[in-house]
């Protein structure tokens, strides 16, 4: 076993599929209190898992519905090869219709569509099972070595005693392997690099308490946990070397879509002379947009605000504005850490 | 009645005394989901009423702890004087043991002790009592009245279509009158100024949205509730024109203790070119207190961050780092507006 190998045993997983064709998720709903393993046997299962956000995280989502859609077509490989491709084309297009705003997702049911498209009619049913079978461990694989590298360029960021700060998750459960924010954080660690980990809990929805801290700590990462209006201070106070964090869409010109919060950490960073990166796979650069005015930034429910865990906290009828992401400008960005190397200003994807 | 007047009958109250020597408090800890005014007849009473937090806001603190020894001593003006004047010194220690940083607590204790101590030898218990009654009455009028003009002042800064950031609450609820950082927009809407006003939530005690929502949507302030992560990403759409918060301590050079978030504020102010208001009575400012260096934040417990409402958010061993304030550099301030009027750069408030 290699050091990478090694290293991704360690690591808290999203996602399993085990050589008997046996898929399990995290539920990360139950996340931290309840670390439930659930296994997915049924195409409805699978939907609601998706859809409930059990699993989450756009490269974890992509991976979650190709192996979803080999399992809801593993009792059926005795069908002869015209019905099961039926069978596939539609229970691609339910799995699809899960998250539909989730790029990775339709991206990688369309693969394995595609794929099922283009079998040879001469083959049987069982033939194209496990073609698709190794076309979803193919993407969860590719996924996996795409973090790795992400992790090693980011990890030779990492200093002894540095102080890191990140937000939201985008660490290994939003991936099929390490993540990547937390990818640099886990390769330094493990090269016996000791620094302090800040996870910003992440107003609303708490992924950065909720995830972050769980994933972090479990891995045995020194992990202080702050709320969202601490960073600034902690900023202040000389406690920050650097911020890592992930990426919901990249435009060319390097202006960068992510969780909201997101900017204000870039304005204070650059305030204080913190370093400030993103890490992101290169599949998040969207060299379509040509700049942060370009991407559509989603409004989310009030009640997602009003209410925590089914508590209410602020009046009922209270207006709200609630952006699930914020566009953070170019020129605060120190730079992307990709799977092909730490990409710095200027940028321009696209040359 | 005049307009200051008919102002201040529609703002939400924190404390209530009546003719009768009756005294209520609306319990902040309900809200918003319960609007409870509990009357206070008891010296116990009156302490957890201030130890959990039912009466909270420095002003507000040091007016219910002088009506609380009040009513604790209504029962007894029979006693003879110098019985009283035991039971006067016995009771303010205990009141102010209920809080015991909070300043404006022990001032106003003290100041009625200290009538109570130079209270002629020839008067009664119940002539003292109502001197003493006179005074708490006087401390809730003298805040009253610093409220309003810090609201005048403040108000000419509002303009017809402005966007108004707060974060915490440092309103009505938090003082005797209508205020210090909210003082202004009630000014400037019953005015008819119409802007819009934005609340940040304030985690960890959610104060933003459990108190400021509630108290300006009450008056019919136009409120929109938003996360602390959203206020920079609002600078940025160009929706704010001017953030007023309050201040725990000024020190003599303008430095600024104030709840955790406002430096975070005022970085992202400057950067967007938003003007950034501290609102405070002089009382706040500590000219002993030569800059923010000689300010001592608070730092306080995790399971403030790990639990709301009882809901745990974060995994229970997780580190916390959960200061309570921050301390804003004077050069991100645009000015201070006290009952004397607003005070502009370069600060020296000893001079």
């Amino acid at each position: 076993m290699n050091k990478s190998q090694k290293l991704l045993e360690k690591i808290p997983k999203a996602i399993y599929f085990d050589d008997e064709d046996r898929f399990y998720i995290l539920d990360q709903t139950k996340l931290p209190t309840d670390e439930i393993i659930e296994e997915q046997t049924g195409i409805t299962q699978i939907y609601d898992s998706i859809y409930r956000l059990k699993v989450r995280g756009a490269p974890a989502i992509g991976i979650a519905g190709a192996y979803g859609l080999v399992i809801s077509l593993k009792d059926f490989i005795d069908l002869d090869l015209e019905s099961f491709l039926q069978l596939v084309f539609k229970n691609a297009s339910y799995l699809n219709s899960s998250r539909p705003t989730a790029v990775n997702l339709s991206w990688a049911l369309n693969r394995l569509s595609k794929i099922a498209k283009d079998f040879q009619k001469c083959g049987s049913a069982k033939e194209l099972y496990k073609v698709l079978k190794s076309e979803a461990i193919a993407i969860h694989k590719s996924d996996i070595s795409t973090c790795m590298q992400i992790g090693e360029y980011g990890a030779k960021l990492i200093k002894e005693g540095d102080g890191v700060l990140t937000l939201c998750n985008a660490g290994a459960l939003a991936t099929g392997g390490i993540g990547t924010a937390l990818a640099p954080l886990y390769i330094a660690w493990s090269n016996g690099v000791r620094f302090k980990a800040y996870s910003s809990e992440t107003r609303p929805l708490l992924q950065g308490a909720r995830i972050t801290c769980w994933e972090l700590s479990k891995f045995g990462v020194d992990t202080t946990m702050i709320a969202d209006s601490v960073s600034s201070y902690l900023m202040k106070l000389g406690r920050v070397d650097m911020i890592i964090v992930g990426a919901d869409r990249v435009a060319n010109n390097g202006d960068t879509a992510n969780k909201i919060g997101t900017s204000s950490l870039a304005v204070n960073a650059k305030f204080y002379g913190v370093a400030f990166y993103i890490a992101c796979p290169y599949s998040t650069i969207d060299i379509s947009s040509k700049s942060g005015d370009d991407i559509i930034v989603e409004e989310r429910e009030a009640n997602e605000l009003i209410y925590i865990k089914g508590q209410q906290i602020a009046p009922k009828e209270i207006k709200v504005f609630n952006p699930a992401f914020d566009v953070t400008d170019n020129s605060l960005i120190s730079g992307f850490i990709t799977e092909k190397g730490i990409i710095r200003p200027p940028y321009n994807f696209s040359k």
